[in-house]
């Protein structure tokens, strides 16, 4: 049977989700931990890979099994075995046809910043420090800008190999909640690095130390040495995957 | 002159507050980096001392010195020193009359459950994990008799050598925001464990173990027994010390 999964963690100490040499990931716990509890390897696909340091409140995943255990008992026997900084949050049968990533329609990020004199430790690991005023409304304006369907290319950490670098963005909300600033990103894709380049241009708006309309000269020009440096990952979380078109299964309220 | 301090730390990795020979304590780790920045030793004085586990948003703290850094610099020059899940968020001079402990006149903590099938990664160290259907209409009628002047000898731990253990609690209010419960409490002082074990009755009655009735028979009859276990240290986070009498400086909306 196929199963899918809806996985929670704090990133803080994995090497990112994508089973790699160079450290441990989210992705080589969950399958050990499957090992373990039903005695069969299998590889567990994720709708997402996320970057080293970045969390998910519900990161979507599927496996091909025929172990004995009931689908929706997974999720139990998975996390008697985890570390308690990653939980399956749920665990059911799946269509044969349902693929974590390809089914996926959509993704929604947040990106938060914690806008205060100092750093909080409380938040530390889930959120990014920055100091003094932030315009807020400036925010909302160049969030404008990018929303919508444009080439991305400006938006892409250098290096990347895709050749395709349009994507929509649904919805880009900014919203206030003091001390915190949330960014909220809703795709049908992104490129490498785009949500963590998004957030650090839109603070360098709210900072003032460039316009709105920078951003959309920035969005026209497609010229990636114009966008703002990459936000820490610290601050991104993968908030949900969408298997239904965007808008379909909620109100788009940006 | 005197200095006070608000200092937010996550108290997971420590042994609690107070200086002890048992493990690395909050206390001791505040006044190394003073003690660096400043190259005086100083007793930092605490208002309230938490417990291994337990958090604070905002203890207030205060010492004396004789040391150059102006009074408003000396949380920069601490944080510099200090590690990330400790941070002094405001440093300011005080009166050689203000005591961070004996000038208090209320305490504001937060305990917070997570509610759902599984425990949080995310929040696995700052929410205490209860799953299953919980009555939060009953938890607020339980909290009502628990509110205002008693003898809370059964609220208790057992071993501790107070004698008298009237306390006034001005303010407990029950706020389910899915997955999570707050309970938020204000009062004059509270018992060793005291909050805790109002969580952990709290919870009880939520899960139906207990009736609000019950409650009001503990708190009428003095006898610890009665009550219920105490809640875990990391579901708990001192919110706020209050320099002014509760109800003056804010209304009370519990």
């Amino acid at each position: 049977m196929r199963v899918k999964l809806v996985i929670e963690y704090d990133g803080t100490n994995y090497a990112g989700w994508q089973r790699q040499k160079n450290g441990i990931t989210v992705q080589e716990v969950l399958e050990q931990a499957f090992c373990k509890a039903s005695g069969e390897r299998a590889v567990i696909h994720g709708a997402g890979r996320t970057d080293a340091g970045v969390h998910a409140e519900a990161q979507v995943a599927h496996l091909d099994t025929n172990c004995t255990i009931p689908a929706n008992k997974i999720s139990y026997a998975m996390n008697m075995l985890l570390p308690p900084d990653i939980r399956v949050k749920q665990s059911a049968e799946a269509g044969k046809d349902f693929h974590a990533r390809f089914s996926a329609k959509a993704k929604t990020y947040r990106y938060t910043y914690y806008n205060d004199t100092h750093a909080s430790a409380i938040y530390r690991n889930t959120t990014t420090h920055v100091h003094g005023r932030i315009d807020i409304r400036a925010m909302k304006i160049a969030a404008e800008y990018i929303r919508g369907t444009h080439d991305f290319a400006c938006f892409c950490a250098s290096g990347s190999d895709v050749t395709d670098t349009v994507r929509t963005v649904y919805r880009l909300a900014v919203t206030s909640d003091e001390p915190f600033i949330h960014i909220d990103v809703t795709g049908s894709g992104f490129l490498y690095n785009m949500v963590r380049i998004i957030a650090g241009t839109l603070i360098d708006v709210g900072q003032k130390k460039v316009s709105p309309e920078h951003v959309k000269d920035v969005i026209c020009g497609r010229d990636r040495t114009k966008a703002s440096a990459t936000a820490p990952a610290r601050g991104l979380t993968l908030k949900e995957i969408h298997y239904t078109p965007f808008g379909k299964d909620k109100d788009i309220d940006a």
